[in-house]
């Protein structure tokens, strides 16, 4: 097989791709790319999975001899990152090797049979659904920070994808907070009626598929009874739908807000960033005293001291001191659009919930810490 | 005590003081850094010490009330950092308390009386001799890339200066290769008197007192029997000397060239990064065979692959082929300056010597690999 193609296009593809490689692997094939040299297509295919997982991306290509084998994934990457700028020239040599030719420079892995690797099982793709790129990328950075990483409970590694009609709902939850995100798809009914779907995806598959897509364009989604599909502009995402269901989370949102507080996203951000070295190691706790035009936000640790700073706000309802984790307000911070940041408090601990008004979707529910 | 200094200049001065903090230490003390409220000087000095090598800036201020304290290093900074633009005032409270005060932040760091810093020995600084800043920093940053890390060794982690007249030389080898840098002082006899000195001074001292020097200014030195100073734009370096030998190193440098390869130092650096991803794990083994008109630079891991490139050369006295440590040449092309490149090559595997037109004062000596 024997291919030319453009150094950035390969480096684009092969980095995506690689971008699904599994971190450890009992199956020793996954730490391969497969790389198809497809002629009719004038494309060269590159697929990665960890059997949960694929993401495949054709890159565009002149394909001179069709064919298909697989190289370790991580040499390639480094391999291509290396090489230098114009076209290069990827070729099948004996036993499975694979050398890439620019230049003068010549790099061969060696690799394996196409049939060493596994199939992936043939997911249709019928009646998908459109998103916007933009929209759908900034509806995954603000849900998945809420999403678990605990593998031993799985339902709440996934976020749960809600479409009723054309109303999108992305939520995600670790058991300390909660994340939703509502959102319109680009088009009415697709396939000539109205969607109905509700699924629980895993995290990994949204932040690959969607977290650096550029603001135009847009996203097909399709979903089987076991899949997910995502076909982007830069490559084409399978995910095995996760089969636990996802906890009921509308009764722990509360209905109404004993107070309110209104102030400017930067100077909480900053405020926070200032006192976080202080929070104690243990408890990693921020204390928040809301006064009645100001919110002093404090922190201490009984080793080495104690900070505490200032920010203006607008506050309805009266005075409160509640303590949350340092890193679960970060997070919200670093995803929110908005120069104007609201929380709602309610009475006994109840979680709080931050909105902004530019960003009428999206709700991030919060428990505070008990203490 | 009591002072009001810029952020910008505390940062600036805490920064270069934390440098110096042992990275772990039994002494508990020593992970503070003691500040010295100094009304008459008008300066905040900080200092950090790990016994061997201390640190003292001094930093503009505006001390209002004079007296010293320590507080826990790490978090100096880190409060220092993220404190908002503008003056800082730093008072202290009861029971060594530290608050920094700006804008309507207040960060308190728990310290210790200055009693429970040890206390550094007094060093002379007598006839130093000076440098000029960029000189120094440059041959600094080219030799210490040559000296050891094994704590069992330390006669290898130093750099040894030799100062005859205003001649000046510094060594460093780990055991594989030797790098030499002269230079000439840049005013003549010090102290009216031609300078003789030869000392072993541990590479940190050297790397933090000169790696960060700007271009202009000059650098004091001075020597006693047992320590060496340095007097920077940025602060003053005590350290201790190493007591032990260094190696004889003259009779390892080949005295004649069987072959002399001379090639453009930045596409030799660019090939030996491309073939370096298919080096052996075990050995980093590059290979260079020179050619009459070329050197093709190639590696190969039994595992995965192996590559080759090729960089035009002008070669005397015939062909060769020849083993290195792939990042023991790449540490020295990150430091030489010179678009031109000279490796001279004896026979019988004798080690290699690295030049650049440009810079004519510097020697690089390399130990090929058996095999």
């Amino acid at each position: 097989m024997k291919a030319v193609i453009s150094r950035d296009d390969l480096i684009r593809g092969i980095t995506r791709t690689a971008s699904a490689l599994p971190q450890r692997s009992s199956i020793p094939a996954l730490s391969n790319i497969l790389l198809e040299f497809l002629q009719e297509d004038g494309a060269l295919r590159s697929t990665a999975t960890d059997l949960e997982l694929a993401v495949i991306v054709d890159m565009p290509a002149t394909i001179q001899e069709s064919g298909a084998l697989t190289v370790p994934g991580k040499k390639l990457l480094e391999s291509v990152r290396e090489m230098p700028d114009g076209e290069i020239t990827l070729m099948s040599g004996e036993r499975n090797t694979l050398t890439l030719k620019c230049g003068k420079a010549r790099l061969t892995l060696r690799g394996t049979a196409r049939e060493e690797y596994p199939s992936l099982p043939p997911v249709s793709v019928e009646n998908p659904f459109h998103v916007a790129s933009g929209v759908l990328r900034d509806a995954v950075r603000k849900t998945i920070i809420a999403a678990g990483t605990d593998d031993t409970r799985t339902f709440l590694t996934g976020v749960n994808m809600v479409i009723s009609g054309s109303e999108t709902r992305l939520v995600a939850t670790d058991g300390h907070r909660l994340a939703i995100c509502d959102f319109s798809l680009s088009e009415g009914p697709h396939g000539g009626k109205a969607l109905n779907v509700n699924v629980l995806a895993p995290a990994r598959v949204l932040s690959l598929a969607a977290l650096d897509l550029p603001d135009d364009g847009k996203v097909q989604i399709a979903v089987t009874e076991t899949h997910i599909v995502f076909i982007t502009s830069g490559g084409n995402y399978y995910s095995r739908l996760i089969a636990e269901k996802f906890p009921d989370y509308e009764k722990i949102i509360p209905k109404s807000a004993e107070l309110k507080v209104t102030l400017n996203t930067a100077a909480f951000a900053e405020a926070l960033r200032r006192v976080n070295p202080f929070a104690n190691p243990r408890t990693q706790a921020v204390n928040l005293m809301i006064k009645s035009d100001r919110v002093v936000v404090a922190t201490e640790a009984p080793e080495f001291g104690e900070a505490h700073d200032e920010v203006d706000a607008k506050v309805t309802g009266g005075a409160m001191e509640i303590s949350f984790r340092a890193r679960y307000i970060a997070d919200v911070l670093k995803v929110l659009k908005g120069a104007e940041l609201t929380i709602d408090l309610g009475a006994q601990k109840l979680p709080a919930i931050f909105t902004t008004a530019d960003d009428k979707g999206y709700r991030y529910i919060l428990m505070p810490m008990r203490g």
